[in-house]
């Protein structure tokens, strides 16, 4: 069965370009069946992590979101970290081209040869496949609209195989080929032809779950069609409503945005991040962005929140 | 007169390579008569300033002793934070050769394009002059044994002039000129031709207050040299004497080395950093150097210390 606490995330860093005491520069940390992600890196991540005792040589796949000092200078760190405490297993990083270049250069100015494997993918506007997954998860990129080419990502649970009741399997004794055909969400044919529906033999099929991370971007509905139905919504909502000309501007959401994106795709949940340095007053953008949005909540650095 | 507190150091990081919870990357300020100068900017180091309040912006020199990241991968982070805040000023970058086209090349990836000038100024082995002076300051680079090419930095007090006696000036009404050679230590000649030594109409002159930064070295007495009788010195004590050959094999200091070099450099005070992540008891560290060195303690993140 599921363990409901299976998939969360872990907010490392919810400022935006400039730090301050309370925002430090964007990181997440997804943990889902024990795997552990991370999504940006931005300077001081390595410190947010030990400062939240979080068992970092547990990630294997760090996303970059875009090629702003604030969600990648921080992974140069990282990477020299894992190399000192001697990582053996590759580390696998998606991100724009030149983050590759970038990361090669600076390995070399530092005169460290890397114990482990750095596997690089790069980020491509048309992804359609999946840029991860595994037996239970997918990950898809998609762009976002910023200054830079930006992309989004949408951590989705994959379709669970039904549980067959077990009363159904004492009186039925069906064979290995149609267990296998229930578990996929086939109906069954008994012995005299007559069908018993899927429904009547299953478990009701657990809810998929979903999280999807969008920063940094402008209000864009295009993003939609990416992250329908999310379970939890990651927005950056870096500026309030009043400052909308400024984030326009910027390419940034302003909570109205991030709360507009959530109600059109039906996400379940909405988490505010990315807050500029002018933001002193947090429970004005939440208020504002709850107008529009229900379930809508600040996040907070060091927070854990499970996606259910 | 001079101020008694016109010249400190405070500590924003003195762990070494891998950060722990209470150890930062290498970053210290430094303060001479509300001039601000940078020693390292390791990682998180613009979070380390934000934290402990200190106006960073008024910092308009950095210094870089070596290209390990844990002393520089903060530095790009904190030169796009001043674009970011509108800096006009230049800022003045000391360092090896490498740095220089590094950071071009990171502030190219990140497409800024800066509001202020980076004026950068390559260390190089054979410096005699200083590499930095105003009209009471000098700061001096020496070369420390490290894996890759590496500087300590000496900041010293230039001679400071002379304060005459108000009773001398009142019965000899001394010329202008005379004033200026009394000043700078000459002796008077009064107008019946008799000397007056300079030490009877002029106040004793303050002491000469110098700080020395040694961080990463192995034990050298080659650095004596540069940094004979300094007030106070920094020096690097990365392991406890049980790890000298580790100390030896990755060219990093013991407590042993850094008191032996404090003595035979006749400091005034030693104050120990770059703790390895391995070092659990500092005071193990500190027991040992006192055992050489007398005024001897353990540096700590956030900490102002006075040189005088």
């Amino acid at each position: 069965m599921n363990n409901p606490s299976r998939f969360s995330v872990t907010i490392l860093g919810n400022g935006s370009a400039i730090p301050t005491q309370n925002h430090n520069h964007a990181s997440q940390l997804i943990i889902y069946r024990n795997k552990y992600f991370l999504i940006d890196c931005g300077e001081g991540t390595q410190m947010q992590l030990i400062k939240y005792k979080i068992k970092y040589h547990k990630i294997d796949n760090i996303f970059i979101s875009h090629l702003h000092g604030d969600h990648f200078f921080g992974l140069i760190g990282l990477i020299s970290t894992y190399h000192l405490l001697g990582r053996e297993r590759p580390l696998h990083i998606y991100g724009p081209c030149a983050l590759e270049n970038t990361l090669e250069k600076l390995i070399k100015v530092v005169s460290i040869k890397l114990k482990y494997k750095l596997i690089f993918y790069e980020l491509k506007n048309k992804n359609k496949l999946p840029i991860f997954e595994d037996n239970h998860l997918s990950v898809f990129a998609f762009p976002l609209n910023h200054r830079v080419p930006t992309w989004g990502f949408m951590f989705k649970e994959k379709p669970i195989q039904l549980s067959i009741k077990k009363c159904f399997v004492d009186e039925f004794k069906p064979s290995i080929k149609d267990i296998l055909n229930i578990k996929n969400g086939m109906d069954y044919i008994d012995s005299g032809g007559s069908i018993i529906p899927n429904k009547e033999i299953t478990h009701p099929a657990p809810k998929l779950l979903s999280y999807a991370y969008c920063s940094d971007t402008k209000y864009d509905e295009s993003i939609i069609e990416h992250i329908k139905d999310v379970t939890l919504l990651y927005h950056e909502a870096t500026f309030e409503n009043s400052l909308q000309d400024m984030a326009t501007e910027k390419f940034h959401s302003t909570a109205d945005d991030a709360a507009t994106i959530a109600q059109k795709s039906n996400a379940g949940k909405l988490i505010l991040g990315h807050f500029s340095a002018r933001n002193n007053n947090l429970s004005t953008l939440l208020e504002q962005a709850l107008m529009i949005f229900n379930s809508t909540f600040i996040s907070k650095e060091g927070e854990k929140y499970l996606i259910s």
